[in-house]
């Protein structure tokens, strides 16, 4: 499948805070735009990329060539006359594209949302013309966009600047190859959206709404921050935690806000929180149950660090999700057996032992109940929607460090360890005699 | 897909030792011949099966009757002449078979691999005309077997008992509907063997080895004993540990031979084996260390049973498994508090609490260092293909639990903590830095 690319603009208007550079490279989470966009294309089966540059073309071909993106064969098409518009670049595209071929059609300069390219690639699978739209763009800034109206049947009615139409074109269509007749015979016409007005009047063009996916036009510096943020926004996910989503996500995300655009490898980041986590171990080892507990808890706001770099900059890999998920186990027996060893100091060693073992079983058995099921049943295990009330419960990972951070803070670090234990194996427990039981996957 | 199933005879030959029932009601490992049959033709998608009674058609009826077997829809047809031969049962049959329609026909009397139907199956979906012979039979039984000859092209030549040919019969064929033109024109055939030959002279019929499957044509005692030994030995996997392959299946393959008969639980072994473990634990506690020691080795065992109960009488489920994994884990806890609950008498409680820990932990991670594999990587940790030289560890519960063993039976329960404590962790760390790291599925 083909995806056309434009970007040969200069994008004037961000030039006091970017430089001389062309926007498509501006750089977002240590992403730039356009390399954000490959990465997105490459994980929704694009495999052919046609990139038309014009300002800066080679600028822009450097940067790319230096990150290899495996899978995707990129044509760089430069338009010697770029300044005449993107209806001139589309043109230059369309020598790439057959007559009977359908293709994608973005712009380098926004932000898509990878839902958004999805839905749009199934969309080109069924050789649609589409043009997607938002309707709930601010009024403020409706002025300058390129609207859209719809007709009754829901296809394209008109296309411009002027209309008087709440419906903010994306910059993101579906148009098949034999638009490129249409330039032929029209050859004083200079925007891309004329172009496409004409096009939708012999084939119409379905109006397809965004819906709640995110999308971005960067055009000022408040667009810059503003799509940031939509990026770390979606990185929250239903099926974590109630404590990790409402209070370690508000720090870890601007944790990987500011190291997003250093060169920090996903798996260093789940070793320093590791290490952290040994670190709280030890302060409870040497009777410094404060900072052990501020440590778990840091432990565990790093922990969720990792996992949103590799998103962010598309370095995920299932090395890394296995890599984390053990380093965890490693760095929980290590804080718990420090917390055992600070107990042992007030309480019976018999006692100690037993709860420190039912603590350290109760939170290996967190995971295995439901990693177990995963296997056996072949597929997740979903808390929200098997687990009943007990969803409520801190037994996960980031409840479980907030129980010993609390115990830490407040010096009741036997009691901590005594609520663990007996939390995570009825968790557990509850699972095998109950939830599971009865489910039928 | 269709299979018909010959069970109208007498069987008079194993008459002395099964009294007066009919062949296929003949119990092994706790199934009858033909619900075995049944459960296997579940397994591969045949939904409807011809069932040919004759002698004691009742009784065969009600026995089926009381155990439901879902998703399979039975046709009992009753053939009066049963006395007249298999030929005439067959033809009672194809009221139910369309003239275009392949089907697979079988003996009640025979025992079949799972693996054999399987591949039978997949041969009737490709619409091939199939007898199914084995070369391997004991010269001394060939001489009363139903054998064939082949011709160059691999296709049969000639059927009968009389054939000087190593190629026996098993009893598992595939034809097709239009078979019964010719019974129609033949009222004077007898025998199944001839009504086949003359088929195979216009359709040409290919012989099919059964290879690695295994059969059994029950016609005398010694038959039954094959035949049970052929589904134990079938219970050993290769992807089981050394001590449990070895060692263990010995007496579990004993102990499930004899309590098939019953109608015990898979998941009621399961918890026997649990209770076994528990049991260990506490006369760890209570300072018997042999005892404790032959405790664990025979949960281990048992451990071993449930499974093989469960494949034998068809009995497998998901929650099965779950529920034993994680009373495993349980069991582990057990013992192995035991074992530090022992050492405490002889070691300072710090190196008990940590080697106990390392114990513990590691025995956790055997599980979830192939777990977590699996969920990540959506195929499971092959053992064998991955984990190199380190396969040969003792680590799997198998291992852990004969290490326990020897510690408890040769009084030296720390030592053997520290081994387990050692062996598991270094297995985990191992697959986490190099095993797991360069595996690319």
């Amino acid at each position: 499948m083909k995806a056309v690319v434009l970007a040969a603009g200069k994008g004037s208007r961000m030039g006091k805070h970017f430089g001389r550079k062309p926007k498509c490279l501006l750089p977002i989470l240590g992403l730039s735009l356009i390399e954000r966009l490959l990465h997105i294309f490459q994980e929704n089966g694009i495999n052919e990329v046609i990139i038309v540059t014009g300002y800066q073309s080679e600028l822009i071909q450097q940067k790319i060539a230096s990150k290899q993106i495996p899978g995707i064969n990129i044509i760089y098409i430069k338009n010697e006359d770029w300044e005449k518009g993107n209806e001139s670049s589309l043109e230059a595209a369309l020598t790439e594209i057959d007559r009977d071929e359908y293709f994608l059609l973005v712009m380098s300069d926004h932000l898509y949302d990878p839902h958004l390219i999805k839905e749009a690639v199934e969309k080109v699978q069924q050789k649609q013309l589409i043009i997607f739209y938002d309707d709930s763009v601010a009024r403020n800034e409706l002025e300058g966009a390129l609207k859209i109206t719809v007709d009754t049947a829901g296809k394209i009615f008109d296309i411009g600047k002027q209309l008087d139409s709440n419906l903010v074109d994306c910059g993101i269509m579906i148009l098949k190859g034999d638009i490129k007749e249409l330039c032929e015979n029209s050859k004083d016409m200079k925007e891309l959206s004329e172009l496409v007005k004409f096009y939708s009047i012999k084939h119409s063009i379905t109006a397809c709404k965004v819906g709640s996916s995110y999308w971005q036009d960067i055009d000022t510096y408040e667009n810059v921050h503003s799509a940031r943020n939509k990026i770390l926004r979606s990185l929250i996910t239903q099926k974590e935690g109630f404590i990790s989503r409402n209070f370690n996500r508000h720090i870890s995300l601007k944790l990987t806000s500011y190291i997003a655009s250093f060169n920090i490898k996903p798996n260093s980041i789940s070793f320093i929180s590791f290490l952290i986590s040994v670190l709280s171990g030890a302060l409870f080892f040497y009777k410094n149950p404060l900072w052990a507990g501020i440590a778990a808890q840091l432990s565990s706001i790093i922990d969720g660090v990792d996992g949103e770099i590799a998103r962010v900059k598309f370095l995920s890999s299932r090395y890394g999700g296995y890599f984390d998920s053990i380093l965890d186990r490693y760095g929980d027996v290590s804080i718990i057996t420090g917390m055992a060893f600070y107990s042992l100091s007030a309480e019976r060693y018999e006692a100690v032992l037993i709860i420190a073992v039912m603590a350290m079983v109760g939170s290996f058995m967190s995971m295995i109940s439901k990693e177990k099921f995963h296997s056996e049943y072949g597929a997740p295990y979903l808390q929200r929607m098997y687990d009943g009330w007990t969803q409520y419960l801190p037994s996960s990972r980031d409840g479980r460090l907030f129980i010993i951070f609390l115990g830490g803070v407040f010096n009741q670090v036997f009691p901590a360890l005594v609520i663990l234990a007996l939390l995570t194996n009825f968790q557990a427990l509850y699972r095998l005699m109950y939830t599971v039981k009865k489910i039928k996957v």
